[in-house]
This record gives C-alpha cells, structure tokens and sequence, in this order.
C-alpha cells in the first residue's frame, strides 16, 4: 500500500534512515499517496525501484529479514535492538528486508537474509508494516547515538562480503553440487540448498573467507 | 482522527497496554474507523471516555506528558526507554499523555504531569500521533519484559552441534583437502585451516548443518 510505504519513509526521515528500496510496488513510483503519508519529508529519503529483491541487496554486506511468524528454519533471531546493535557494531552496509503487508516474506526470502529481527510483541504479533519499520528504524536510530557498542566484529584487513559475492559463492557451490550428482531427484534440491544457505548467510563471511570457501570447493572437486 | 486512535489501540494490544482514555472525542466513541485501524484487536483493550484530562488522570500515581517540541519550561526530560523504566520501576499507575495529532499537549497540559517523555529524532520531529504511541508502548512493554532474551537462536528440531560433532566436521574436511593436495607444501596450512575454522565456529551450527557439510563434502568429492 503507497500510505505504507509513505509512513515508513516518515520514519526514516526521523530516525536519519537515508535509503529505500522498493521491489516492484505495486502502487508504482512516484506516488501521491505514499508523499501525503510521508509528511513531504520525502527529499530526506532517496527511493530506489528494483525489480527483484536479489538485485535490491546485491551491494549490501548484511540483510536482515524481518517475520512475525516463527518460522521453522535454523536461523538467529533478534529484537530490534539486538538487530541494530549487530548492525552498527559490523559497521557495514545494511539492509533491512520487510515482505508485503499481506503475506511478508517468503521462506526463501528469509534464508536468503543473513539474520532475522522479530519484534516481540505481548500474546500474538499484529503489527502492520509501517509500526514495523518504525520500530526497526527508532531502534538503528538509537543504538546509532547510544554509546551501547559492546559488540563488535573485527575483521582485520578483509572485510565483510557483499550479497553478490555470497550469491556467486552459494551458486557456485549449488552448481558444483548439481554437476556431481548431490542432490536427489526429487524437490529436495531446493530444501537443501536452503539449509546451507542459512547457513553461511548468518555468519557474516568476509571476502577472505568467501576466497577460501571457493578454494575449498576447487580442492574438494578436483580430480586426482 | 479516529484512525489513530485505532492504530493506538493496535499498539497498545501488541504490546500487552490495556487501558485507553479518550478526552472528549472529536470522532466520538466507539467508532467504526477505529475499529478498522485497530484490526479489531479492540477487547484487547479497555476504552474510557472523560470529558477532561484532569478526570482522565485523577485515579493515576503518575503521569507523563509527551511532546515533540522542546518547550521553555523546567521540567525533566526523559527518552522513552528512560521513561518507560522509570514507570517500571516505580511500580504505580501511571499514564501516559498523548494530545492530539494537530496540536499536541498545551503548556498547563504539559506542566501538569510529573514529567515528559520526549521521542528522539534526527534533525526534527515529525511523529505523528500514532507512530508516538507505538513507539512509546513498545518501550513500555520492553522495560516490563526486562532486556533479557535479546537474542534467540531459533533452531527447531534440531539443536547445536556439541564441540566433538565440529572438531569430527572438520577433520574431515582437512583430511579430504589434504588428500586432494588442496594444501600447498608450506606451512600455510595451519594458516588456511585456522581461517576455515573460524568461521565454521564462530556460527553455531547445529548438528543438522554438520550432517550437510559433510554430505557437501562427499558430494564435491566424489568420483563422477
């Protein structure tokens, strides 16, 4: 819905959240709606339109996929607050991933992400998606000025990897796989790859690591 | 607008508040807007209506007046976190004082309560009524639920791989490079072996995804 997307920028222009990114809208873009929403705070947000949520987060090191619904996948879970302190303390380039408000996200969607944020919520969650951005936003907003940073992740001279090149490490991996014959015939192919996916998304993998998992796959593949 | 006080009421469910007081509204009560904007989570929460604020708080031990714009008067100021513990921590029944989405709180509003909880912003505050209220419930219901659980790890039927399954996983993997002469003749090897280990440890896997690698590395090398 526009006014939905025209709140959530209301909330970014309050809490300093610079960049949003829609994954083909379905009320188009530009939109009245969605800048009567917004208060016209809308030159404070610059707005991007992407066809798919692949390319959305392709330059991005951390996604972070946002459900109401606990899901049963193996995956880390955060409040808010956990999720923005992780967040600035990897002070890296980050993305965080609403689904519609509908149907949200899509299992593959979120094992696609490298974490997940649930915002908690007393007896059952009914939030809709714009109270959701905001509070996502308000929390990066204040980890952002709070002098909370007891977490950190070092990485010395590599840093962390971007979601192309975790893309082109799992793809590659799924493609070296394929060709030996790793998966069974049946759907399980998908399922599969979704375990390993969550996997090595949620680890925050830096380039160096990314290089050496490649490495691995070569040695592993070569012929003696 | 009846709007927002459905949004407020929607709020105020998700977060476990219970009590709304409606000074003499414009929109009346009990309104079918609301009702809309609330997704009829309206048992939920108790709605009274009082013909002035000092009725509405006449019963409370604590009031505290919200407000965006800093005003020339001595009073303290606190976050909502701060707020929302001190409220906790005093263990009383306390409100919270909301006006309305045009105007907000006059000057004899505002010096009535015990104190104000103003939001943070960047820049310039342009909450709206609604957006106020959630963000202010959610401190609430996060004070009441203390800051523990943070941080989950979500692992459904299976659980985290014991010390043993890990250093077995990756043995394994060592021995099957080192078969393939993956290792150069020098001593990187501990090297490249450290960086794998690192990465493989510091993610929690759970004995699920030690199965999975080591099905990949069968997988990868096998003989086709």
């Amino acid at each position: 819905m526009a006014e939905n997307t025209g709140m959530a920028m209301r909330a970014m222009a309050n809490t300093g959240l610079k960049n949003l990114r829609l994954v083909s809208p379905l009320h188009g873009w530009p939109n009245a709606k969605a800048a009567l929403a917004s208060a016209e705070k809308n030159d404070l947000v610059n707005v991007q339109v992407f066809e798919n949520l692949t390319d959305a987060v392709a330059d991005l090191q951390l996604t972070c996929a946002t459900t109401a619904r606990p899901r049963n996948m193996i995956h880390e879970v955060l409040t808010p607050e956990a999720a923005a302190e992780k967040i600035m303390s990897l002070g890296s380039s980050a993305g965080i991933v609403f689904g519609n408000e509908k149907n949200g996200l899509t299992n593959e969607e979120i094992s696609n992400c490298n974490f997940i944020v649930e915002i908690p919520s007393v007896n059952f969650s009914s939030y809709n998606l714009a109270q959701a951005v905001l509070i996502i936003c308000y929390a990066v907003m204040m980890s952002k000025n709070g002098n909370s940073r007891s977490r950190q992740f070092k990485t010395g001279k590599t840093s962390i990897a971007t979601q192309k090149q975790l893309e082109y490490f799992l793809n590659h991996l799924e493609t070296k796989l394929a060709d030996r014959n790793y998966f069974p015939p049946d759907k399980k192919r998908r399922l599969m790859m979704q375990t390993l996916r969550n996997m090595f998304k949620r680890t925050s993998m830096t380039t160096q690591e990314v290089q050496s998992m490649l490495g691995v796959i070569e040695g592993l593949s070569k012929l003696t």
